[in-house]
């Protein structure tokens, strides 16, 4: 085992027909397919477990999106798999360090999320082999050890390792308690799932209702594509769950700064929580003004904030009420932890993005981690919940009552079922090729689309 | 001719290997291999002109560059010659607005390179049609016209469509004696070719002074990898040139804020007037404490600035003296305007980033334009020259005595010449195949490289 190495990059385009249901739709993506650039580092140990990551896309470019992860073969494979499983940062480092890939970002659009999928899936390495869950790998490793995972490379000016280690420290304190907290009761969850923009009025409302019957505190409605519907659905939300629920609204970045702060405005009376992303991700300016102009209505944003200097500045500008990580934007799990360790030293919530195809199963071990032994709280944190497409994953999300069940068994739980991964290879797998035959998809639709 | 459709879009991964003379090596980027992701629209109007232009890389990862447009191909092929040569906007906002695309993105990376690689490619087409040079299709172009060429989602908050319009009437006035002027005096220039890292002492002083005769009030010096290495070089080269000439100083993103303060601030007794790209071009709350910090030493960027989204808060947060367009990082001759409207409104003098293969030849464009019928001044503004590569391009960048000679010919001096695209496309060109065979390259090496 100790002589084994990374022996081989494989690399899928997996694609799912979800743009014929509107599931997913909004007012920035009315079509989304999503799919996932899967990458699996195997590995010449034998028996031995391998990694499992993907990054996520929306349909069009994941071939681009696999492409860009196959670039990084040749840095990958020949490392040893202990090496890179005592430390995953080296990993990070020499992909993100690459002078002549550098120039494609640096550390933005597709070569970072090909960063992030294979950094990933190093980190599901290093749980499998250590036989725990990515959320309690990092619960239990040393503050000193977990600093040395974060690159403070253009964040210094905001948070100094020193001050990292600090933060780690004092999340150590009462640790074991807020485990067993976490395996009894899990974490909060909100869910997306009745506010597409494609259902009817009719739709939303039953399944909000649903929602808050099956223990959701808030949901989310997407808006951004024409006031007056927004108003109606707004309006019938609220009427739908009442006055003690939290709805957010999530425009997708479908507006200019001005708009953004009218169109809120316009929706205050049914007390949204947060409006999300109201303009461009790359606007931190924007999002303050923004924020001056919608509260006491949080600002949200972060899903497509492309690196931990975008989210430093954020926090700097106090342009964010939530923070929202993504799992698979941005260069995987050791940015996420400089981003976690961000919000947690300027003390605001970090609400995750999550939904796609398996953003949910990754992104519950980064809060979970922050609750258990980082921020060591709960408060005003959720992670969002769609329910679609986990019935592909091997060790899927587990949402009930409105909260997120611990992940338990070792690795990234981002590890796709073969028989999907052979069904929704685009454009060869037995799916697609019936699709493209005209001909009845020849794969069985499994698991609960409401 | 008015039924012409764009009929295919040829992609082809072009590589010249620079690195081996470490001519372009900077403290991020030691071994560039200078690389064109190049793209040529064809037209089926018989002996009609092509479009051509090119993505910017420097050597790994061109190939996901050529994919990158490629991938672009179905929104263009089909499309009217005329339709696209009247209206160039059309062909960003439908390239920019792909949905699926633009979650590689948003409008940052390889996908949104591509874009601007194929507008560019369009510009040069309508330009060749017109029968004048890019500068001055713009220079002659109606205001109302250009604004409409921008995309104004996301920078309302600092630009307004009615403002642009007025900033672009306002630069009408005595734009034809400004026009002569250009023509018969060029454009202030300066050069980076005396200061990369890889250069001997010697060689920095012999450039450095060869440089001053040679006309030129500014050079340029790579700095960032060694404290001590480079206040002996500044020092020395400070010595070579006297106190008359501009010293402009380039990290390359290679710094932390407080090490860009500090590492500056060492310089600062050989008069330097720019510290550029100190930190991450992510950064603009960055930029904007170094330039505090450094005053008067000037704070110049954007030649990794994604989009006119960064521009416009590097504006707003007054984090630069000095902004640096790139004609091929964004998404084109659109999105430059935008660039050069913001920074005229600003105030902020527009001192462009070249270099690399073929960006002297486009870039010098977007300046011009801004004199003639823009600022209308060249007071502090200075076009960088880099003196290698020009011989493969069909219109080549020529400077004297300091100053970019205006193109006459029509399109955006994009077209490499087509012995030069045979030679270095890669990896199956002549000179690349010799070079794999370890035999002598079949290609003869033209031009003067210094």
């Amino acid at each position: 085992m100790t002589a084994a190495r990374i022996s081989d990059v494989d690399v899928t385009d997996i694609r799912f027909p979800t743009s014929r249901e509107l599931d997913g739709s909004d007012a920035m993506n009315p079509d989304p397919d999503y799919s996932a650039a899967y990458v699996v580092l195997r590995t010449d140990a034998g028996d031995g477990p391998e990694g499992h990551a993907f990054a996520f896309t929306i349909g069009r470019g994941n071939d681009l999106q696999a492409a860009a992860i196959a670039a990084l073969r040749d840095h990958v494979v020949g490392l040893s798999v202990e090496a890179v499983c005592a430390d995953p940062g080296s990993v990070s480092r020499a992909l993100v360090g690459d002078s002549q890939l550098r120039w494609l970002g640096p550390e933005k659009g597709v070569t970072h999320m090909a960063i992030g999928a294979v950094v990933n899936a190093v980190w599901d390495l290093a749980a499998r082999r250590a036989g725990k869950p990515v959320w309690k790998l990092l619960s239990d490793a040393d503050p000193e050890w977990l600093a040395d995972q974060v690159d403070f490379r253009y964040i210094e000016d905001a948070l100094t390792r020193e001050e990292a280690v600090a933060l780690l420290r004092k999340g150590k304190d009462g640790a074991a308690g807020r485990e067993a907290r976490l395996l009894a009761d899990g974490y909060p969850a909100y869910t997306t799932s009745p506010g597409w923009l494609g259902h009817s009025d009719e739709k939303l409302v039953r399944l909000a209702r649903q929602a808050v019957a099956d223990g959701f505190t808030q949901i989310k409605l997407k808006v951004g594509a024409d006031l007056a519907d927004d108003v109606r659905r707004m309006r019938a939300a609220r009427a739908a769950v009442g006055p003690g629920i939290r709805i957010a609204v999530d425009a997708n970045q479908r507006w200019n700064v001005a708009e953004a702060v009218a169109w809120t405005t316009a929706l205050a009376a049914y007390d949204p929580y947060w409006i999300e992303e109201p303009t461009s991700p790359d606007d931190i300016l924007g999002h303050a003004a923004v924020r001056r102009g919608v509260a006491p209505v949080k600002v949200a944003t972060g899903e497509h904030a492309h690196n931990r200097v975008v989210f430093k500045q954020l926090l700097q500008a106090e342009a964010v009420d939530v923070l929202q990580i993504d799992a698979a934007r941005v260069g995987g799990v050791n940015e996420n932890l400089a981003i976690l360790l961000l919000a947690a030293k300027y003390g605001v919530p970090v609400c995750p993005h999550a939904g796609g195809v398996g953003l949910c199963e990754l992104v519950r071990h980064l809060s979970m981690f922050d609750f258990v032994a980082l921020t060591g709280t709960t408060e005003d944190r959720v992670i969002e919940y769609v329910d679609h497409l986990h019935e592909h994953f091997e060790d899927p999300a587990v949402v009930a009552g409105g909260r997120y069940a611990a992940p338990t068994a070792p690795g990234f739980s981002s590890r796709m079922r073969a028989a999907s991964i052979a069904a929704y290879r685009y454009p060869d797998g037995p799916f697609w090729t019936a699709d493209a035959a005209g001909g009845r998809p020849a794969v069985r639709q499994e698991g609960t689309h409401r």
